[in-house]
């Protein structure tokens, strides 16, 4: 399939970002090409591009699009500077976006070449990354369970959709797949956007492997039964603690597995870990529209005058975690009082 | 309102059973007049008459049906008893529609005027038993929570449509509010059937309880960050050691109840009580289609040839439950190892 994000260079044109938009899937696959920031954000906000390592990709090629722009219609520096801030914020819970903006502006002094060079590195080390996590979350998944075909379940989209290419907790349901080691995956559809019906299962579909996908209330019935072997999500910050914050509905699922006696797996690549943030109770949780909640396909389901609360994301402390999986190495949480990741002087 | 569920007699005409035809809420206020043994089991089946009380007296009205269906159309009395056991088990998982249907059926040898006067106590008396678990709850929660006003989460309809009137889960929080002390109560929307969204909503905003919507995904968050001060729910069946069937999703908001502190309350009339079977893992779950997940208005979100997990009920051990409400008082099982409620032998 095409990527979910992909810099383009039509002949003799200048370069534009291509989305693949994904509030038209699985319908319709539709491509976005985008040049300017406004253009970008408006994509950021309604979720065209979405997933926490897309979102650094993003966050990185926004900065070229931003000096593109800044050249075509002469601003000043501030301007330029203030539209990069915009970016990197654009939406407030997932750490990358941030970051692939600043890691990208670091190096504007340098120059437009430059610049388009370090936001490829960004999605490039985005795919490595992924497919490394992929392997030792794998690994840690049958050292752990044994070695035979397992039953996962899943939650929102973390394939190929949500990243530069590959995918995070999706990437190790693919490489259990590719070593004949997955039975078959319970895929929540994740409300309310149903990230997990619309683009998972499109996923999973396309790569051939079984699944069935439930309403998220089912996930906690569908652990409690035995029914699965492990849950494995993403994430779109992990505090320094280990705390995990991922797509509304997660810490119901880890909750469940908890009790169950079956590992909770967080797969992120590390530019989703914030060491300056000590725990998720600093996270600051996105409120989306209450149109999400109450509206399906422009048509109201609630009574006129209803009120929703929408929160995006919740947080998973630390000890509900069985494994934290990044390409650097798998962690293990559930029992640790210290703080996990150690500050880092050079990032950003 | 009109009433959920209501035997009518027309001037003049045979009465017929009169429901609130609940799939068209809160669009639209849709009656529907049964009168055939058919007609009354594709109400049940489809939901147009749901929830644990309401399907009681269901039940009860059904053997009223049968019987004048039996008179019209010539029945002899095998066809009539395997009418009313087609009703008895219209929907496997609410014990109180069977229960309703064979209370009724025990006085069928009285005469269809005896009948009608069963029929009718068993929807009064759940009138009456819904009122006063409703004081009783309230007391509880008042004299654990404190005499101050409660915030509450609540899952799925309980209310005067789930039951022959005023509510169950809903009573309590009915009564709360009569005595000034809701501030106000989270919704889960409660998926696939949207049931909170459409009807709890639709019932708070009727009695003016300040309320918002959110998605099933969203219980454990909210209950986690201390937005809420007690859960309360309904249940389709309570097992002799206090394991509730509820809703899917119910578990999930019980678990996070626990990890958060807060009680987890099970509310529903005696009639849910099923004192033969011994614990939930024995409760039939019902499974429905996939329609129900992957169609919102007849629109499909998945691509095609996905499949669907959709059992509508889960289990919630009783351990975790906190308070079991009925009108015969308030049990508290979480700590309980021997069976809470004892095998009676005057039922059926």
């Amino acid at each position: 399939m095409a990527r979910a994000i992909e810099w383009i260079e039509p002949d003799g044109a200048v370069g534009v970002l291509r989305l693949l938009d994904q509030t038209a899937l699985p319908l319709e696959e539709r491509m976005l090409e985008i040049s300017s920031v406004d253009e970008l954000i408006d994509a950021i906000q309604r979720l065209a591009v979405r997933g926490a390592p897309a979102l650094g990709a993003a966050g990185a090629y926004g900065v070229v699009i931003a000096m593109q722009q800044a050249a075509r219609e002469g601003w000043d520096q501030q301007h330029l500077a203030d539209a990069i801030t915009r970016i990197a914020y654009a939406r407030p819970t997932a750490v990358n976006l941030a970051w692939g903006a600043r890691r990208v502006d670091a190096v504007r002094g340098g120059g437009m070449e430059l610049v388009l060079l370090e936001a490829h590195a960004v999605a490039r080390e985005d795919e490595a990354a992924n497919r490394e996590l992929s392997r030792l979350g794998a690994d840690w998944l049958l050292a752990t369970l044994g070695d035979r075909p397992l039953r996962a379940i899943t939650h929102c989209n973390t394939g190929a959709l949500a990243t530069s290419a590959w995918g995070t907790a999706y990437g190790i349901l693919r490489e259990l797949h590719d070593r004949g080691r997955l039975e078959m995956v319970h895929v929540d559809e994740t409300r309310p956007l149903l990230q997990g019906v619309r683009l998972t299962s499109w996923e999973l579909q396309r790569d051939g492997i079984d699944h069935v996908v439930q309403c998220d209330g089912a996930a906690a019935s569908t652990i409690l039964r035995g029914l699965v072997d492990f849950a494995v999500i993403g994430a779109d910050r992990i505090t320094a603690n280990g705390d995990a914050a991922n797509k509304i509905g997660s810490v119901g699922v880890a909750l469940a597995a908890k009790r169950a006696g079956i590992p909770f797996v967080v797969a992120a690549p590390y530019s989703s870990v914030d060491e300056r943030t000590a725990t998720g109770d600093e996270i600051e949780i996105e409120e989306r529209s209450d149109a999400e909640v109450l509206q399906f396909g422009g048509v109201s389901v609630a009574a006129p005058g209803v009120r929703a609360f929408n929160p995006a994301f919740d947080v998973t402390p630390h000890d509900l975690i069985a494994a934290i999986v990044t390409e650097r190495g798998v962690v293990e949480p559930s029992d640790a009082d210290v703080p996990l990741f150690m500050t880092e002087t050079t990032r950003d």
